[in-house]
């Protein structure tokens, strides 16, 4: 059985809470525990871990490296100049795909950049709650190339 | 029963025959066949376009707006300068998914930047020939917000 | 009797059932045959065209210097990036007069920049429908330094 | 009976005078008188200002708004930096419609670049001293969106 | 006997009628004629082809890869942001040559970048109507790295 | 008999020895004795230089306007920043044209700017050492424009 | 008795009349007659100064050394270009404090920077009117440093 | 009563003792207990909060969206890249007010853009200590808009 | 008699009385009177003026196109961002020389550009008072091309 | 006997283990232990610290300031964005040695600028392990200047 | 009696060779006579020196220090990217005036900034050959700060 | 006994007498002979070199191909600008270690880039005369990745 790991970056925790406009009424409770089912019903484990801090970010992203088999990260804000978290992907060998809830090209031309992408396996924007699922999809199916 | 469109800007005629160490081995046709059988198994017909030329493809997304309830777009190179399939988007009220086979962000610089994102439901992007089966999944699967 | 052209680009066979908020109800049929019968009334015949192709918007110019008097031409998105339609104005000699349905300073800032402007004429922005005549009168009346 | 404003800003005093190659032989004056019989011809009657103070621009702008149901504005070379003049526009609800005689996006890059335009009606550039007929009849005639 | 193909972009079927200040008084005509004449005197076929359609040109580079062992391309004003065109000769294994008649680097600024050049075998820039021959003998000639 | 001038610059006496990768096993010393064997059987003298100083080449230069019809300049590193050079090069009437071994738009950014390209005839770029040859070609050829 | 200044510039005098979305519905002279008011409670005395004109301003400054301790400057969007203001408050010895009702960081970029800011005593910003009375009290209370 | 939160960043914790030329002699206890006893007088209750790492300070905003009706925030150098807090701040509903006790227009380019600047409801720069003062009383006091 | 006209910009009433450490300490009246002195010595008549205000500075530009032989101008801050007086000196035929009294390119990188300088005869920096005696004896002098 | 610290910052705790290419394969264990034996056979004492966060390393580098005479800091990928920790290093009056494994100007574009190193005394780059003895070496040896 | 040195730099041997639109018709041979004889009018000797080597150019300023009262220098196109020269300036206590023929503010944009101009004492464009007398004059005559 | 090479490059020989609050008061024959003990006392032979011609380096360094194992070099200010001294290191296959006396990212914005940085083996910045001592002791000392 595979195991998989979620990191959820800054001020993921006030989701449901915070600017509901922009990210929905639904909770990180809700989406973990609905990405944890999902990922049981496609006969993998899923753990789940949200921090505020860059430096607790990069420690769990080390732990991936022995302990999960694919990792779906949304980096919140850090995705935009967090070249710490980046150099944390490109240190592990187990594959990172990055999410993010809302369609980040639509918004702030900050948010338009992404440093942490270039060393991960893949991205999903824009999809809501979904693009989660199918990040875990990614992770248990086929090959990719990158 | 769903229908969606598949749209291929250009080049991607070429898949398998160029550039294999970056887009793989298999071919367009290959790529159209597995998909039309995977929506077919998720409910849905899809149908499927490639062209070269961009007011083509403008053409086709006019056309998709009666036709179909969701497109798949991969804009080739034109993602990063085209503001007329840009407007074009816009122009109509399917959604559509912005899908990438390579992860563009780790190639040259020209190619970080979407010009047709920001108008997109979503982009999925380095996850190979699978994430247009992600494309799909979302098209036929839940709401997404953008 | 003078011999006018018209020459809508990308999307704007959208007009009227697009982004109204942006471009207004009416048609191109309903624009392209009020400009016709203005035409008329002062004198001229106006040819209509309208294409999605920025080769086809080319080749319709290059006819132009034979055949018109003057070129009424919206080039749509292509407007802000098709040095190829700017060098296809250069090489002819009849005038031409660059018009915006809308104010594009206004809006996103890659449409604050014409690549084509500075080969007209002269250039007619914000005015809706009316800049077309406004045009037409331009070709139709007084000389212009430019 | 409309009223009307025109309002000429720095050195366009100098019209006929100066830099005849660009501006050509006709006088401020000339030009005036000329708009003046125009407007009246279509049963409109119009007043005119000239300046080389941008604050004293600014407070004939605030005027207009009041006495005035339109304004023709060639901010001459304030049109590239006045953000005050852009405030003084902003702060007005008379439609405001710019003009530059000759083709700005022709001559040197700093005038490529209307800060005030983004918050006028509309923009009429390198038709000459017609442009401003044409910015009269703007103003007298249809409904135009911006 | 081996077989070349000239690809002439947009606006080079004015040659001799547009600019001729810029780029003198000859055809496309004569030009093309010159050159198959050229070609078959050091015992190859020149085959020609111009067009204002920049997916037809990446059609032709497409079909270039099977039927000719050279192409020399002047791409016009797509040499400017043509990243389609760049992905076409990248995606073929024939050598190409990129031509430009005028000196681009005396030009606008806009014409000093050539975003197809990196992936063409070399560059032959501002030699006229003799630098497209020079292109012929490189192809025919000797080894070239890039 | 025409008397030609080659102009090697920075660096490039060490072609052959220096990263073989990139500029191929043969010497300065072939390179100019082949090109001195080549301009004689076009009925040509060709005279050659190498100097890693910039004001020699400056000097060198000079001298050309008076004892040549022609030079070939392969200004080495000194292409993307020696506006003396380009000065030089603008204070003599005898043709020059640019040569580089190596394709420069593929290498690192810094090389992708000629400042001296645009006050020579014309630039070859990329062709090996026959780029040498066809400069020569275009010295002793036909009028090229520029 | 501590003699204050304040000084706005361009289109506050529009103050209640333009813009109420941004700018509130009270009026300069409500605002005026308010900040004296609360400086008369403070022990103090407020004169107050509008203009349009960028050299006014300019001279009231000059003044304001030999008549006041303090100086409150809304220098309106000449703040966003004014050198002449920012070298008339570097010649003066009396602290400027520099106020905007508005978050200017939350509107155009243009309204990001302040070139008058590095040379003020500091910079109150989108607090409303408030910001007036913190300004005065700031000139009034304690040492500041800067 | 009213309950405040006053958030200093990274380094603040250094005051009186780091770089007394920028900052002044007093220390961060002699600051909040100074603030305390500020607010006191007016009515409030004020708690202290000091943190070098970015993560804590946004834990810290969230909580203070459910216990604080207003936050005084030094960002320290945070303020010039942490989007994460500036997140942070727009997930909660409670006014935030940013102060600088230097002013930071004055100091090294990286300083004179705030990322924070643009969700708070206000900026205080360069009035020292007594710049937390006033923010205080723009808390405690009038409606203000931004 | 040669008539000479002295323009001096926004603060330079200030001399001596400002920024003694950039300025130095003599007065405006001191260096006029100085100036008109060593006008006479030379056989020429100076008048001298001074201004805050950008269109007062225009206006007196367009009368000395009749009534002065020569115009020594330092625009002060203005230097940096007045397309209006540069539009001004421009459509006069007296040569106009510019004069900074210190040397720009050493102070504050806004202060490094001139958009005057480029439509007037010349320019001197640095030399303090006696640049502005310089500026009289070149106007006098010699030829001088530009 | 000095003492100095040895500050390593975020993922340096993968040495050995991630990107071997890049960074060798001695660990962090293998380093510090190396270190602290040289600075012994040199006299000095050693402390070692590692952390991935960014207000961990800010807390050391403050205590730094009373327990050690000399810090050697290699801040990672912070080194690139963190004017928090440069803030830090202005705080304290030890001396601060930045230290690079690799040649950071070899790689990626956002590693050739390190915000940090304007506030240490210097900088050594690309040295391996082996710059880590030469900043132990240059904390002990002489006096620096910076 | 001072002893004044004269350094003109690269190409400006070709004077009234070369490009005599710009820099006239007169030799270096006729401007170094004619300046001599001006210093020796004023009573001061001027020696010459001419190099387009950058390092000699060097050499020749560091010699100044010991040797000359004052040097007049026309870096020519080194003014624009010679660092180096920049630095022999600041190296030496003697003062430097720079000095330029034609209007380089006129001419193309690399002209318009110059890295020496910042350490010498001061700057005259545009003044033709009589720029140098005035340098002179500034040398002999009165103080000037910079 | 290994065979080290020391190039000081412009300015360097003015060392002690130009800017000691920069440099320190050493001269370059105190620094050379210095080092020269140090390499004396570590087994090796240190020959030393400056010259203020950039060619004059680049000779030294292809020189020291053949007859050095390891290359000490401050280029001075060519560092940030010479593209034909980094092509002499990258053309040499002996290590380069580059040095500089003062900390350049303190200084001037145009000091804080190398070029030649990214083709050396490592650069040891701000650590003054010491810094040579480092770079002859990592030349001779351990191996170094970069």
């Amino acid at each position: 059985m595979k195991k998989l790991l979620l990191i959820n970056g800054p001020n993921l925790n006030r989701l449901g809470v915070r600017e509901v406009g922009v990210y929905g009424v639904e909770t990180l409770q809700s989406l973990e525990s609905g990405l944890r089912q999902f990922a049981s019903e496609h006969g993998a484990v899923l753990d789940c871990f949200q921090s505020n801090l860059e430096g607790a970010i990069i420690n769990k992203l080390h732990e991936a490296d022995e302990l999960y088999e694919g990792v779906v990260l949304n980096p919140g804000a850090y995705t935009h100049y967090s070249y710490a978290i980046r150099d944390a992907i490109a240190s592990i060998s187990v594959p990172v795909i990055e999410v993010h809830i809302s369609n980040i090209h639509k918004r702030e031309e900050f948010r338009h950049i992404s440093v942490t992408a270039p060393v991960t396996a893949g991205q999903i924007v824009g999809l809501g709650f979904y693009g989660y699922k199918l990040a875990v999809l990614a992770l248990l199916g086929e090959e990719h190339n990158g």
